[in-house]
């Protein structure tokens, strides 16, 4: 355990695959495209949920729960909503089972069938849109500022573990305003929260911006996303942020009366990151040894590992890294002690590798005669001795060290593989043989943006909020362009 | 607002639904069967789930995720198990929409027909047990003590909000063993953890014991479980726990290798507690006037409403008010200073009884003048005047106080409640006249218990688990039984 993964450099694909069925984080069910998010997996879930949570709360969110289901004419309102969503619906069409005459076979029941067919929710803004409509009367009732945590369902015929699987588990927000400066001010907040999380919690650096027409969310007016860079030089969508204008409003029938005492209809935005945050967090950082987590995620954040010869020893150490333990729980750590017998200090040190505990501390009869510890780091793998007197204050210090760390690694690698083209020619290198974001100039029209999708397989990623707005010529049309978009092959 | 609820005693089921929806906890959604859970309810099931999930971790449970969707040939697996749960399962046939000839309608595209039909998960045994199989293989795997939070779907006909509802949320736990001890004591650890829960957070009495065999959980050995007593004199199943032998490690085949080197089947439980315990809060507690929450569950522990004249008079209210606030803030409180100008303090009082809040503040200019507070509890609508300079040690004590007279009260009322019946005719006329609970005999048999619930709609909630054996004879059959069992009307 611990060794023996695949290398990036050989097979990264099979890498990742592997690293997240070894490290415990998930494997695939028996049930086509859906995960088991296992324990140890979940536990980083977990920990993401709270920290989202509470910045969710701290900027005036509330959570509530709507339904799993959406009647089938639900879908159809937004016209543009439809149309993106059709084809990866799963639908539910009964709901009883029965033996059948040979009384040796369950089958679904003909005459349990619906009147109307339900989908399972791919995303909620219909199915909320059509509560607002009773909650949202005056502007009194706005803003109305909600978010939901749950599972969703886009039926998907190529699947990888969290980064694209038919059920993943989510959080959605959908808020509604009274102008359409509140729900673009809304709409950006929430744009720089994900972002302050990617970079203080996943120490993930992001670029900010908005898609194109055709990349954007299905319904929306302006699509907002961060967007990461992974080791193997593709993009990865890291959450996105929608002005949905008044579509759904209308859609729906949202109107409120002004203070003036007009109706109007009301402004919307929607956002949401997944469990696919967990792909971004697991190919960003780790190496050919296995995770490497930042501290804020880490579930377990150090691990103690008792070296020893015999049970004298051990018994000696024992009392010591309780100590330990227990002081750098006071100081808020979540601290896991192994002293298992069952295994080798050297098994264990795979194995706390390839799970990406950050601090691994090891002690041994030596350490208890000159009062230290080997203090081992996850993410370059050094090591020292440190005195325990000044254990905590060094963890302290190593804890920031090390999420810091992590991050410029990341941000240099991004650095080292940001490039511009001027000509289709240059551009087609890059992204064939380097990999990596590329700033090109681009026409504005889907047509061009098709047609270098066809032929590169890269597309837009975002067109950035704040760069300097350049003049130019499109890579493929020539036409004239106004700034460069960054382009990149993706998750 | 507030007030004009229906009363309990003229219409006990109007109440509640009134109740549930006034008080913002939920409402029912256009989507038959399924609930919208409001913020303000929402956030009292948070924190259930908080102090659960807690309680869970504490006794070594670790979260998990596992698929949404159980092929239908799984649910096969286990006799009993589908039989139990066939005719509420919603299914799912396609996994795609499309327009139809005409372009205007969207349909369910019939070639995207699933090959095997998928349930929407009733509950997780048979999806996990086949997870497990991969899992286990030796002692040293064990024991596996997973809890998920989930929604989960059973088709309901008739639909209560919280009671009864085709969606539901709850927290499924499962767990493996190596023997069948260790396994039954789970079982009754986690019997101990609602019963705790119940008591302590909810404020609400509970009877453990275990269900008869035509009510235990289909899959199950033996089925434990909470009973708690509402107002209207029905009983409300509250959480329960079960036993599962070797049934569904048989099923799928789970199988361990023993220290000893023998292979076993591996021992199970599973149990879970849903948002019906929002039902039994609600029910178990409320007056005419709205919700009554134990402290330890009200989202909003302390509302402070300051009362005035004119702009001069608020603003140094405001400055105490605000102090106040944050010296209770600071111990741990949840506080809301409502100083909204648009409605009128005899409004918001009324307001903050139908919500609950155990605890309201007012300050007036009398109060400035006298460094007081009028400080009223929400369950027994008591007043009194309490000096700032003593109000944090006041609401502490208060606060245990309101805990302790909620659950005193519903204790008292269940002891009220609870009867005796040594004849059929006693019995009938008790459940029909009185309802509450009654203790009778019962000679075991699955006929008789049909019989009693065909002729009075009551049936065995539980056998209990600690009374006296006293002997006696069935008040329908004659036949000896050894002990009595608890019957009553339920939900």
């Amino acid at each position: 355990m611990g060794k023996g993964l695949p290398k990036r450099s050989e097979d990264y694909s099979q890498w990742y695959n592997e690293l997240v069925k070894r490290a415990d984080l998930a494997e695939n069910s028996a049930v086509r495209g859906c995960m088991v998010i296992k324990p140890y997996g979940y536990s980083i879930w977990e920990k993401m949920q709270a920290t989202l949570d509470r910045m969710f709360k701290e900027t005036g969110h509330s959570n509530a729960y709507f339904p799993l289901f959406i009647p089938k004419s639900y879908m159809s309102r937004e016209a543009a909503h439809v149309e993106g969503f059709a084809k990866e619906c799963a639908v539910v069409t009964h709901y009883r089972l029965k033996t059948d005459e040979s009384g040796k076979n369950v089958i679904v029941d003909p005459e349990a069938k619906l009147e109307e067919e339900l989908i399972i929710r791919p995303t909620s803004e219909t199915v909320i849109w059509n509560t607002y409509k009773n909650w949202i009367q005056s502007y009194r009732d706005l803003p109305l500022l909600l978010n939901q945590w749950a599972n969703v369902v886009r039926w998907e015929m190529r699947t990888r573990l969290f980064l694209r699987t038919s059920e993943f588990l989510w959080q959605e927000g959908h808020t509604a305003h009274a102008t359409k400066l509140e729900a673009v001010e809304e709409t950006l907040r929430i744009l720089e929260i994900y972002s302050e999380f990617a970079e203080k919690h996943m120490a993930i650096p992001v670029l900010k911006g908005i898609k194109s027409e055709s990349e954007k969310f299905a319904g929306a007016v302006d699509t907002y996303c961060i967007e990461a860079l992974m080791q193997d030089g593709k993009a990865l969508q890291a959450g996105t942020s929608h002005f949905l204008g008044q579509n759904f409003a209308k859609a729906f029938d949202v109107k409120f009366a002004t203070k003036e005492g007009n109706l109007e209809f009301v402004w919307g935005t929607s956002w949401g990151v997944s469990t696919r945050l967990m792909g971004a967090l697991i190919m960003a950082h780790s190496d050919d040894d296995g995770l490497i987590l930042p501290p804020n995620l880490a579930p377990i954040q150090i691990v103690i590992v008792p070296i020893y010869k015999n049970d004298e020893e051990l018994n000696r150490i024992m009392e010591k890294a309780l100590q330990i333990k227990t002081s750098l729980v006071n100081k808020g750590y979540s601290v896991h002690l192994d002293n298992r017998d069952t295994h080798k200090p050297g098994w264990k040190f795979a194995e706390y590798e390839l799970k990406g505990v950050p601090i691994r501390i090891g002690i041994g009869p030596k350490d208890l005669e000159q009062n230290t510890v080997e203090v081992a780091r996850r993410d370059l793998k050094t090591k020292e001795n440190v005195k325990i007197d000044g254990l905590e204050t060094a963890v302290d210090g190593l804890m920031k060290d090390i999420h810091q760390s992590i991050y410029d690694k990341a941000l240099k690698f991004r650095k080292e593989n940001t490039f511009s083209a001027d000509s289709f020619e240059e551009f087609l290198d890059i992204i064939e043989n380097k990999g990596g974001f590329v700033y090109a100039h681009w026409d504005g029209s889907s047509e061009t943006e098709a047609l270098i999708k066809d032929k590169t397989k890269a597309t837009i990623r975002l067109i950035p909020l704040e760069n300097k707005k350049e003049g130019g010529k499109c890579i493929i049309s020539g036409n004239p362009s106004r700034q460069r978009v960054l382009f990149a092959r993706a998750y």
